[in-house]
């Protein structure tokens, strides 16, 4: 029973949020991963590398371990340990970790690993749960998703146009200017233009070249309007309007309302249960009191 | 009859998408077109064009052949070929396949053949019939027409600030800058600016020039806004308000309810049908079943 | 009698556009300065004046003709010819003929005449009566002046922004980057940055300099909303809503609705009559009927 | 009584823009903090100090004897000096003037102690009490304000997204482009690409890079609308609705409705009282009448 009791205080901690105990771990881990991938981040510079490289990889062991030590926590934890390890975050848990096992075994410290590292930069999401951002976050994928067809729409004839766009400037600069040696770089060149990015590491050089992207640029100046006018018509449409008219929004705003708590099933590891629940509504498992 | 029967059938695959078989045709025609503007954008890179030539001649003559059976099957089962032919998508059918037989009349690849190709990209707009998207594509371009004499006064506006600007830039910067020789180019560059691209192949040297492109810069950062505030102003009005004060747009929405389907006249070869229509509304001919 | 009607007719062909005739004549005029303009800006290319030096002459003297015509007859047909000459657009129509006439006395084609041949353009402002855009650039105009101070603010903690940003670059890469040679091009650098448009010709080259640009470009990033923000709310708050709670804008909105007519005082020059007008409400001369 | 009755006297022209005087004082004020804020900026020209170096130590000697009698009267009228001494103008006032007293101690001009003067500018934000443009700052900041989660959750987002982008872009462009040198090199790339800044000093050279930058940018193109609609949204609810739902922005309408006057207490030097305020409400000291 104290054994049971330890391990499921110990879920409450690393897994929810809702225990002072449980936030001050989810910080200390946002700090841990922030640091880690700032090590990793820069690690990649030869430079700093060639200099520190030993205290890289001292420090690369700690979080390792710490990360290890998390991972066979959350394994033992859990009450239906493969129902973790096979979640989303169960794997990128177990990918933040694995690099450096590997790297044993395998010498060489390949470039592929410390992108992989990198990947632990996904594990913040989970501190997502944190504080109050659920309901902002929530918020703004609503606005999203319900303007994501909107916004294809939009994205795909931005692309019928670049190709268009890119093909007649290769026509017109492709002979004397190098930066328009082929359909595919005049296209990049259009997105360049268009995104108003402007590198200028291609510029039309002939004086119907620059005319031509000057009307690009206005075009691209005028419909940049678009996405900002579907993405402000959702979120105001998702928020000012209780009582939305298409029936998907409204369960949302009935789901955001129930999401406010951060408890995650000790048996099955899935979370967004409502306040009042005792038992997990996915495996019927007791819920942490 | 059998004859005719397979003439509507075939009719009823190639240009309608209501039926499975219609809806697969499209996508597998979608798929092609893609593709072949993906050869022809390859194609014309130098590179890849001396190394790869052959197979792209190769690939490029099965999708003429393809596409040239697809035109012909068009032609065939419109009862009235020559309204197909001489419609919009019939000439751009047309032009999809013609660069390759005049290629075969007058020898030499020109680049111009490449670039009538792309005009393939044009037939994807018909595959737009696909889906769902009828309605988002509709809502936008209701949107962009509403918008339409807003956005050309700000344009037109524009265009005078860009012409007086580049003319004082030409007189500041002219005499010791390059890239100021002229005033098309001061413009080009006031346009370069405005839009905030900044390519930066044309930068002001002088401290006044630097100066004066300051308040460019800030100017532009401002205005961007009005053409964001004009398109989601009329978003919001088109889409929020059923009962929309001007007639025009509550018309756009009656047509928009009807215009759900995808069903083209086997005589004249024109869409936008009703759901209950029996004959074409445009020339009497009976619709597919 | 006849000679007063005829320059009745002669006014009203040309201060108005409300007779078929009057409108022509706009067109006309527009097309005509448009032309002018162009000639302008292309001579000012040393190569193209070199190489085509004498058309240019031989046409800049036939815009000057037309436009002297065009402004003797404004001055005969105004029953007060210096409320004319005096007006906006009087001193305009007369800069836009000048420069020609003075370079004959004074030879020595100067730059600054070519510059003020570009204010022509202004002339074409006076053209906006054609048409419906009367009303649509009164809106925009609107929701400017209604976002005016709130954009006045913005601008002004903008400006504040980007001079600490350019001080404390100016400090990072002062020492090692010619680009960051002084506070003022620092703060150049930081206006190009913060409003996206990046030309490139500076960029931080240290490392602290890149991370502390990296956080200006988001800021700028996430602010660009601001100004966005206020006019879209302008545009809908004065558009959407007749009974606007500020009189000034149900003021706007009234005399919008009067202003649809194109009439000018024959005595005064001036324009804005309702459209059941019989008398200039300016200067009580009799208008045209 | 006389000379108490002076001391409130300046106290009101100096601290307070409710009287013709007192608004005269903060616009003389006003144009000395510009005029020696654009000295430090010129000074920090190399060139320029060299030419009219001593011009500028007098003039800035002229600006720094005017601030401190400023900071001498503000201390003299106010009752309770450390109160507005340890204030954030306070402490600001002193800061403004310390350099050049530094100066004389500490020979040698040191660079820091020119970007310390820059701090002057911030005195700015007291001028703000001037005219109509408090409530229009008001209104700007409580829409910041009231978007500040929903922003900061889109920037943590994009700062994820920054970082996963630039470390594939390292994996891809890392061996052969020197500016793709280490990660956190390829996330100032990834950050000047995605906000549309787009310097052109680090740029993808391969393919595929090219090919990813394109999707980075259309991707950037498509999110710019996030948080325009944030701002938008929230600026339409905070002012479009007086009785807005959550009451924080009711409080923030009720406190804004009273804080349209300037008077600063003289024992505490605080200010935003009522305009029928008699006693300070945070010191009980009496006002100014």
């Amino acid at each position: 029973m104290a054994e049971t009791s330890l391990r499921d205080r110990v879920h409450e901690i690393i897994f929810e949020a809702d225990t002072p105990v449980g936030k001050a771990f989810d910080i200390i881990l946002l700090v841990l991963i922030v640091l880690s991938v700032i090590t990793v981040m820069l690690e990649s510079s030869q430079e700093i590398n060639e200099q520190y490289g030993h205290i890289f990889t001292v420090v690369e062991w700690v979080f390792t371990v710490v990360f290890t030590i998390e991972y066979l926590l959350r394994l033992w934890t859990t009450r239906l340990p493969w129902k973790y390890a096979l979640s989303f975050y169960g794997i990128v848990d177990l990918v933040a970790i694995l690099p450096s096992y590997i790297g044993l075994l395998v010498p060489g410290n390949s470039q592929y690993a410390v992108i992989i590292r990198i990947i632990r930069l996904l594990r913040v999401f989970r501190i997502f749960k944190l504080g109050n951002y659920l309901s902002e976050g929530d918020q703004l994928r609503r606005a999203l998703i319900a303007s994501r067809n909107k916004i294809g729409v939009f994205l795909f004839a931005v692309s019928l146009l670049v190709v268009l766009i890119g093909s007649i400037m290769f026509l017109i600069e492709g002979g004397n200017n190098e930066g328009f040696s082929s359909i595919p770089r005049a296209v990049y060149w259009a997105i360049v233009t268009l995104t108003t990015v402007g590198y200028g590491d291609i510029t039309p050089k002939t004086d119907v070249g620059q005319f031509l992207s000057a009307i690009v640029m206005i075009v691209g100046y005028a419909i940049i309007a678009v996405p900002t006018g579907i993405v402000t018509n959702e979120m105001m449409s998702t928020e000012g309007d209780p009582t939305k008219k298409d029936g998907a929004s409204g369960r949302f705003r009935g789901r955001k309302a129930n999401f406010t708590n951060t408890q995650v099933c000790r048996y099955c590891a899935r979370d967004g249960h409502a306040d009042d629940a005792v038992y997990c509504k996915y495996c019927g498992g007791r819920l942490n009191p």
